[in-house]
C-alpha cells in the first residue's frame, strides 16, 4: 500500500511565526503524499474578544452560537488556512485549503446532545468521508490542508475538533493507504510530568494510559486528545504519534501500541 | 467547443441574504459548466470597523496594509467564501472555494506603482492563471467559487479586485470554452440615470461608452467595472454582460457590443 503522513498541528504551533516557518520547511519535505489538518483555537478565541463576541466553553468544547461560527470561519477557513496554503506554495507544495463543505468531503451533522445544546458544532461519521475525492487530490500531487470546519448539507458550516478532523481522516483513508498519523504540539509527547518534558512516553498502549488516566497523571486537553488517538488505532491506523512539532521527519514522541 | 458561464457578484449582492439565497438557486440551475467569482468589500470594510482596524482607500481601491491583508483574507477566503460554498453544496452543486493560492491557480505580484504603495494588492498576468486546473476542476463537475485573493508565490496572500479576478479567469478560459461572463449587482444594468433604472442601457459599443464617459453620464465605480468588461470583450470573452443578480437565466442587462 502507498504511505500517507497526515498531521495534525494545534493552535499553539499556528499561533507561532517561528515554529510554524519551521515545521512548514520540515512538512514540505515529506516526499510521501500528505495531510495536514490545523487548529487555530487561540486565535479564534483573540478574534472573537476584538468583536466582542463572547466564547463559551464546555468540557473543552467551543460552545457555537451563530456569532461564534462566523469568527471560526473567518479565523480557520480564513486566515490561518489560506496563510498556510501561501506558505506551502511558497515552498513548492501544491496545497489546497479545504473545509469539510469543499467539494461535500466531510458531510457532518449538528451535533445531538440529551441535555447541552452545542449550537453549530459538527459530528461527523469517519464512513461519510469521501476518500476516493480525497485519493483524487493525492494521485494529483495535491496537498490537501484542512482546517476543521465541516457542514450540514443544509447550507450550514460547522464548527468540527480539529484532533477529531484529523483521526477521522486517518481512519477513513487508512483503508486505502499506509497511514502514519501524527498529531504534533509544542511538547515532545505525552509527559509523566509537566514540568520535565524530557520524560515524555515513548511507548504508550491501552492498559498504561488508563493507569495512567486512573492515577491523574494524565489529565484536562490531554485526555479528549488520547481518546482520539486510540480510536485511530483501534480502527486499524498503521502509526500514531503525539510529539512536537520539530523535526517531523525523526520518528520520536509517544507512539501509541498494542 | 464547450460552454463555460462567469459569474461575479459583488458585495451588495453578498450582504442581502435574500437576494444572495435566489442569486444561488438560479446559479445552480445553470446546467453548463460555471464558476463564481465573489466580492465582500462592505462586509470587510464592517469588520475592519470592529476591529478597529481603518480601511483607506485610493481612486476605489482599498489601500492593503497587513491588518487589511489579515481581514479581507477572514472575511473573503473565509466567512463569505466557505458560506457560498456550504450554501451551494446544499444546493448540489459540487463547490470547491478557493483562493489564488490555492493550486497556485492564480499567482500573482504585489502591485508596482511609481508613486503610491498600495500595500499587500496583488495584480496577476492573465496567461500566469492555470487554465488547466480549472478546466480539471470542471470536467469533474467541479464548480470552483473564487474570492479575489491572490499570492505572491513567496507566501503572501495579495487582495486583487473581484471584477479583474472575473475578467482574467473569462479571458483565460475563452480559448477553450465559449465563455458567458456576468457582472452581477443590484441594477438592471448600466443606467443613463441613477434614479430610473428601468432605464438601462441594453446594448454598449466602446465608441458609445467613450461617449458616456467623456459626458459624465458613466461616472465613478462603474469606469473600472466597465474597463475591465471591455478587456475581456476587447481579449474575445464571447458573451459579456452587466445586470443584476435575479433572473441570470434570463439574457438581459447590458450587453457589451464590438
Amino acid at each position: 500500500m502507498k504511505s500517507l503522513t497526515i498531521i495534525k498541528i494545534g493552535g499553539n504551533v499556528v499561533e507561532d511565526p517561528g515554529m510554524l516557518s519551521q515545521f512548514l520547511d520540515e512538512f514540505a519535505r515529506i516526499s510521501t503524499p500528505k495531510i495536514l489538518v490545523h487548529g487555530g483555537g487561540k486565535r479564534a478565541t483573540a478574534v472573537s474578544e476584538s468583536l466582542g463576541v463572547k466564547p463559551e466553553m464546555k468540557d473543552g468544547r467551543r460552545l457555537t452560537d451563530a456569532a461564534t461560527l462566523e469568527v471560526v470561519t473567518m479565523v480557520y477557513g480564513g486566515l490561518i488556512n489560506k496563510n498556510i496554503v501561501a506558505a506551502l506554495q511558497a515552498r513548492d507544495v501544491n496545497a489546497l485549503g479545504l473545509t469539510g463543505a469543499d467539494l461535500n468531503i466531510v458531510p457532518a451533522h449538528k451535533r445531538v446532545h440529551p441535555t447541552i445544546d452545542y449550537g453549530y458544532v459538527g459530528d461527523f461519521e469517519v464512513v461519510d468521508i469521501d476518500a476516493e475525492r480525497i485519493a483524487w487530490l493525492l494521485n494529483e500531487g495535491i496537498t490537501p490542508v484542512f482546517c476543521a470546519l465541516t457542514h450540514d448539507g443544509k447550507g450550514s458550516l460547522l464548527n468540527t475538533n480539529a484532533d477529531t478532523m484529523a483521526t477521522g481522516l486517518a481512519i477513513r483513508m487508512s483503508s486505502g493507504f499506509e497511514v502514519e498519523l501524527n498529531y504534533c504540539f509544542e511538547k515532545k509527547g505525552v509527559l509523566l510530568d509537566l514540568d520535565h518534558e524530557e520524560d515524555y512516553i515513548r511507548s504508550l498502549s491501552w492498559s498504561y494510559y488508563q493507569q495512567l488516566k486512573a492515577d491523574g497523571t494524565i489529565a484536562d486537553g490531554m485526555i479528549p486528545k488520547l481518546d482520539n488517538a486510540f480510536n485511530a488505532f483501534k480502527a486499524g491506523v498503521q502509526s500514531i504519534r503525539i510529539r512536537h512539532a520539530r523535526q517531523i521527519d525523526v520518528p520520536q514522541g509517544t507512539q501509541l501500541a498494542g
